[in-house]
């Protein structure tokens, strides 16, 4: 078992100014170093624009909630739903199509608060650096984490995909759900369930028009974004089946990755911070190359 | 002249969960705790749409960067001009109608590089937690900045405007802008001159589409977004200027804002973070109260 492991000790000592951008390093990492995500741990949703958003769930951080969204999609819970919330610089939020409606079979009405987990359960790899919201962060298995002397969450980054709910003690159960859309509210560690994250498509949802309602709500329903469908990408065509890449946190490219990340010496730049903070990682997502597809891996 | 002074050592002590929310503190702040912004340090942009975003000038960082913009917008340089590249969770970047007219009079080819400045500068309140990208960070005079033993420089957070340049050593003249569109690019800090921040109409910025192009540049000229005009403040008729407020960073209500961003103890949240990354503290801004306009102060 892994545990917390300063990246920044073991990785490329002596790198001077010829040390290639972060860019240069995801376009040149080998496929070893590249993960595709299964299509069980997909979520597709389409807007009624056509825009495609690519949901990468975590079953490993929010079980209870992930099942909840996995029953919904199938039970075409979104599909004629719409996204009613904008608020600038914080979230996106969506709801079904009738909230009131009965969920299918299988759905928990109230989960439990999925929202840390003792350290042993989760490797770790340290960030490197200070985190103003935990004595320590890093990446758990290609997600950023937080975590204290016993405990360890997911952090709320740009593109996280959260659980909407009410006042404690009541979770949420996974009908309303957010994105992130700007600076990352890490306030909100550890006081939502974190159920997935954007790989592809944030560009859609960060762009939405920002609701003039109290908390960015649209105020009327003729200004919500409407959703044509979400569903597990298992439940579509093969063919229409999203096939991506992220880059292994764990491989020698993510730890270069960061340390350009967090050094940059790509000639634009005069100065090196010398440091990064966790969620300005964004990880690095590729289509899965046409032969990988091909040879079923 | 104030040094770096920790925050939370000298602010609300022992406060418990009745403690207000930040936005029950920006609510209540008296009126000596806002400073309006005087017109003559206010850029007003409308974009074709109508849509209007007020920016807030910096010379205090960049004082010839920030003197070639007053003397382009009063020579309406960016008037008819446009939004040329909409890069997700990066920036939003703006180009004048003609970038190859002769600038006016008074405007400076080739700005120095006003990236930071000595230390004893600037009077400079510490955040009070650690931040991965510098060994010191807080607030000057109601700017979020960060420094090190010898220099201060602004911290690029969302809503920041800066200067687009090419490669060293120059700095940009002025004539192409950007905006932080979402999560903060901290690794800009003293790489490109701040000039200011947005005020208000960030969430027209935020929400526009972002481009295909290579760095998130529109690929033709059918999707740049126009811009009407881009003028002083001082130059619009009395009744169109802008007239908004800050609050004062080093005010008790600010203090107490960010002692409460940093600890959420309102009912809705399960744990607090007891820290709070710089560029997560919003500056409060409201419109200026009728009667202090009426006073004229």
């Amino acid at each position: 078992m892994r545990r917390f492991i300063p990246l920044l000790a073991v990785i490329l000592p002596g790198v001077a100014a010829a040390a290639p951008s972060p860019s240069e390093i995801v376009a040149q990492a080998p496929d070893s170093d590249w993960a595709t995500v299964p299509a069980d741990r997909l979520l597709v949703m389409t807007l009624g624009t056509g825009a495609r958003v690519v949901i990468e769930l975590a079953p490993q951080f929010s079980p209870v909630h992930v099942s909840n969204i996995e029953h919904l999609a199938r039970a075409h819970w979104w599909d004629g739903g719409a996204i009613i919330r904008v608020q600038d610089n914080y979230v996106v939020q969506w709801a079904p199509r009738d909230e009131k409606a009965t969920p299918p079979a299988g759905f928990v009405a109230h989960p439990p608060a999925e929202y840390d987990q003792p350290k042993h359960d989760i490797p770790f790899m340290s960030l490197g650096f200070s985190d103003p919201y935990a004595p320590r962060s890093g990446f758990a298995a290609g997600w950023p984490v937080a975590g204290d002397a016993d405990r360890v969450w997911p952090a709320q980054c740009y593109g996280t995909i959260g659980v909407g709910r009410d006042m404690p003690p009541d979770t949420g159960d996974g009908q309303e759900l957010y994105a992130v859309n700007a600076e990352a509210p890490r306030q909100l560690d550890r006081n939502l369930a974190v159920v997935g994250r954007v790989l592809s498509g944030m560009e859609f949802l960060g762009a939405l028009p920002r609701g003039t309602g109290a908390l960015g709500f649209y105020t009327n329903k003729t200004q919500n974004i409407a959703i044509r469908d979400v569903t597990m990408a298992t439940d579509l065509p093969t063919a229409q089946q999203p096939r991506l890449q992220v880059m292994r946190t764990e491989s020698p490219s993510f730890s270069a990755y960061l340390y350009a990340r967090a050094n940059r010496t790509d000639p634009f730049f005069v100065h090196a911070a010398h440091g990064i903070s966790l969620c300005n990682v964004p990880l690095p997502v590729r289509p899965q190359p046409a032969d990988a597809v091909a040879a079923g891996h």
